[in-house]
């Protein structure tokens, strides 16, 4: 039976799947990334859980395992060169070759990209996006990620960077932003953005207590800040999103991540402030959709699907 | 010998010519589209032209031509349908399938796109962008368009309405565009919306008496009304060719069309605009560069590129 293995590597934990050819995890490991600070430990103990992983298959199969690859989404992950480069949250420093390290143990295609462009060729090869040459994967987190799919492929442009859709200045002049610019989407619609809006709107302090979590199940109840807070988030995310499609005129839009997961509060005015802001051309051209992965799956999925990549 | 026809079919004229295969003009016709309402008797005549100049040729070379096709640059080409869909602009209305009707005269292959993709493809097949995978072209004029290519390939989008990125909101809640919404980036770096600013800057009303070229003339006199408000146009521009960088990260963006011809006094903060806005992982790897096509010679050198499309 022929298996892929699907890397998650976030600055906490590295999550490994082994997955079936229809996209089912069939076994998942993992590991603490932030205990590691050197590649070389760090890749012989993630390929200590892939080789297990891959015996007690073949003990369940009772036959060889058919091993595609090794998909990794990693931040800051370059699909051309195979390396992580100096991502500023990993503990693990400096410019990270995979493939190399990786080839010490096992001689099998690896492909890397970041955890955005991961996630949408996730949504391509196992998900809604089936079958769709153009389309756009917005994930909103810690940061906001995106993956761009043209053509049918997805767009890595010159350097291996593209799609960094969180980091367009959406606002000129607006809120700081961590990458050193003002106003780039991110400050609005990631986690920390959303409730950063939401204490402005509250005329309270930014504190540990207040997730975007929280404001959700607020808004479910009813609160009208929490609710307003909602609106904003999408009137910001629905103009980034119609902006998006002036450059590659998209089938869908899809949405995905842990603040997304609060659902109609955030849809509803999306859908609206999307159609406000698209271009009258694009009418009816293009929808929002929800990612039809879920969540605790779809980097280990999208990581796998890298290896489908033409 | 081998040519290719290259149309620009423009609001007042559609320009024509006989391009070889080294990108050539050999020859050039036209007729006044405003002179025309219905598709039949404009191909009739474009045709007429066009097979005017085939002869010609076909008597200076002493041979029979080899006409690899005729590729059409026109406002709402779109590249899927080879249609003109409701162009504003244009005296000719309705589903213009110019393919068809073309197609009673000669057979050729027809290629249609819209002017701003056309003149991104032209760089690519006879200008400075030859050889690059990745790059992006605003077209200052009238209005702004772009055209953009990724992995060699023109981006048309789902519905060849792509690449539109004169569209991209810039500033929410802006100036008001012609296309119904606010804050396109067309309003501020057209040649209109550069004449806006110039009279707000110097506090004097908008008449027809003010053009871009005469600010562009007064900027090189060192006026410094005119000066500010090529600043002010670099730094709107910087900001947009910044944001389209973090969709598909170009080797180059490309700028063309009449108020770009105004040079350094654009140029030079347009450069440090775009570096102050770029995020910083693109530091360095993309360049702003003029059109090397002729100004004359670019809509209908990129018409006849669009047949050496794959």
């Amino acid at each position: 039976m022929k298996y892929s293995i699907g890397v998650d590597m976030g600055g906490t934990n590295t999550d490994m799947g082994l997955v079936s050819e229809n996209g089912n995890i069939i076994q998942r490991r993992n590991i603490p990334t932030n205990a590691y600070t050197e590649l070389e430990p760090y890749v012989r103990d993630m390929m200590r859980e892939i080789q297990a992983m891959v015996e007690e298959q073949r003990v369940r199969d009772g036959e060889a395992v058919n091993l595609e690859g090794i998909g990794i989404g990693a931040p800051n992950g370059n699909f051309y060169t195979g390396c992580v480069d100096n991502a500023p949250n990993l503990t693990i420093k400096g410019n990270l070759d995979f493939g190399k390290e990786i080839h010490k143990y096992l001689s099998v295609p690896v492909v890397l990209s970041n955890d955005a462009n991961a996630a949408a060729y996730g949504e391509y090869v196992y998900g809604g996006a089936k079958g769709m040459k153009h389309f756009i994967m917005f994930t909103l987190g810690t940061g906001v990620g995106s993956g761009i799919v043209v053509d049918g492929k997805l767009v890595h442009g010159s350097t291996g960077a593209a799609g960094e859709l969180g980091h367009n200045i959406l606002i000129p002049h607006g809120r700081k932003c961590s990458c050193g610019r003002e106003g780039c989407l991110e400050t609005y619609t990631s986690a920390r953005g959303i409730v950063q809006t939401y204490c402005e709107l509250k005329g309270c302090p930014v504190t540990p207590d207040v997730t975007s979590k929280m404001i959700g199940e607020l808004a479910h109840q009813g609160d009208p800040v929490a609710l307003k807070t909602w609106e904003t988030v999408a009137d910001q995310l629905g103009l980034a999103m119609a902006n998006s499609v002036t450059f590659s005129a998209p089938e869908a839009i899809f949405l995905m991540g842990g603040p997304a997961q609060v659902g109609e509060p955030l849809l509803k005015p999306l859908r609206a402030a999307f159609e406000k802001y698209l271009l009258n051309i694009y009418a009816g051209s293009c929808q929002i959709r929800m990612s039809e992965l879920r969540a605790n799956e779809v980097a280990i999925l999208g990581a796998a699907a890298l290896l489908k990549m033409k």
